[in-house]
């Protein structure tokens, strides 16, 4: 058996999430089908990352056992023709029978876009949050700066999520401005919790256009209670970049 | 009567091009059952440029006219809300009744996007023309020089329309290197033929990768036959940016 992982690219929109489901659609379906369709085997993926329905990916990383002697450039592109022109695999590599997706993951990096101006985008609508309302940008960054080390981060994770800890290091934060109005939000951390992003992006966006004061994110920590946080943004804003192994 | 002028962006991925057709949805359809659902009359309106299948639009023109009174700025809202999230009315103000989207059309911007990079993007798939070859920018942009001013672009419509005259003006060509491998390239014109446009793009991109001498353009002017020129471009790069009045 080898032990083959990939470097995977998909436009979430159409998908309802990673992980496989009954009846709907979804990113793991698609790649199991097209492996199927490549090696006759039935094979389980391993993700990096369950991304939620709307989510995108730039990065996932799944990982697979498979009898295929396929060598990997001519398995990556095969692979990539047997999906949907919405999922890229970008990238197949032989790893060691121990290497694990989930479990050896050392940290992830995701990306928040943001279009901020009053009319929507007919183009960006399936990748950006649209805000209307002025963001104090400023504000964000300060506030976002309370969220950088090691931190319970309880109230950023949906309500009724099991977990052993909620500590996690958020490792960087950083706003990046490439177009007019569209603003990329990179978040880098060991772990994230279920959720985590979003509600991090949905907190920094209601003290930036209510023009709170910053400082209340340290509150917002302290608590430890998701009814302190702000809203769950959209998921299709959000982006998963890389896994760091 | 009023006569009331619109400008309008779309996603085209999902339409058989702008002009109405029988069994399948176009952008007309969809503009025109907006205002039947927000006036209850039957509207036919003119649009500036009858964009082909998967084009584009940041700034299309149409105009109509109607016996509503609502005002302009709940028209654009009521009107925005009764299409899909692929269109956007993004401005409707009142004309003065002789005014026509398309026979008062001075000009018109394109906007051609290319992605010049090894692997596809699952992002930018459906609004740029993925190129895996090499480009020579220099040798695309001397070409373009050539095509700039008041010629005779029979070489660049589709074989079979049929218009008076195949005399145009290109009034400028720009590039636009907006982000890492994707290229924005803009002309402006007075007019433009059938599939002109794509036309162009496909005879520069042929020149930028077997690496032509840029000279051959005026040839292809001069040949004032299709068959000189080079293929048309895919419909998803193509955007129509602005039309002058």
């Amino acid at each position: 058996m080898r032990n083959l992982k990939a470097i995977i690219a998909y436009d979430g929109t159409n998908y309802y999430g990673f992980q496989r489901q009954v009846d709907v659609p979804t990113v793991q379906d698609a790649l199991e089908d097209g492996l199927y369709h490549l090696t006759q085997e039935e094979i389980n993926l391993i993700a990096a990352s369950r991304t939620d329905r709307g989510v995108h990916a730039q990065g996932q990383v799944v990982n697979f056992e498979t009898t295929s002697p396929i060598p990997v450039d001519r398995f990556r592109f095969a692979w990539d023709n047997a999906v949907a022109d919405d999922i890229l695999i970008k990238e197949v590599t032989e790893v060691p029978a121990d290497f694990h997706a989930r479990y050896q993951a050392q940290g992830k990096i995701y990306e928040y876009q943001l279009l901020n101006q009053t009319l929507p985008s007919v183009f960006a609508r399936n990748y950006t949050y649209h805000i209307k309302q002025e963001l104090d940008y400023q504000r964000l960054e300060k506030a976002a700066s309370y969220l950088v080390g090691v931190h319970d981060f309880a109230s950023f994770q949906t309500s009724g999520s099991s977990v052993n800890s909620t500590v996690r290091t958020i490792e960087e934060f950083s706003m990046d401005f490439e177009e007019e109005n569209r603003v990329k939000l990179r978040i880098a951390g060991d772990g994230f919790l279920y959720n985590m992003v979003r509600i991090i992006v949905g907190t920094l966006i209601k003290i930036a256009t209510e023009r709170l004061d910053p400082e209340v994110m340290s509150e917002i920590i302290a608590a430890q209670d998701r009814r302190a946080a702000g809203p769950t943004a959209p998921a299709c804003g959000l982006r998963l970049i890389k896994v760091k192994y």
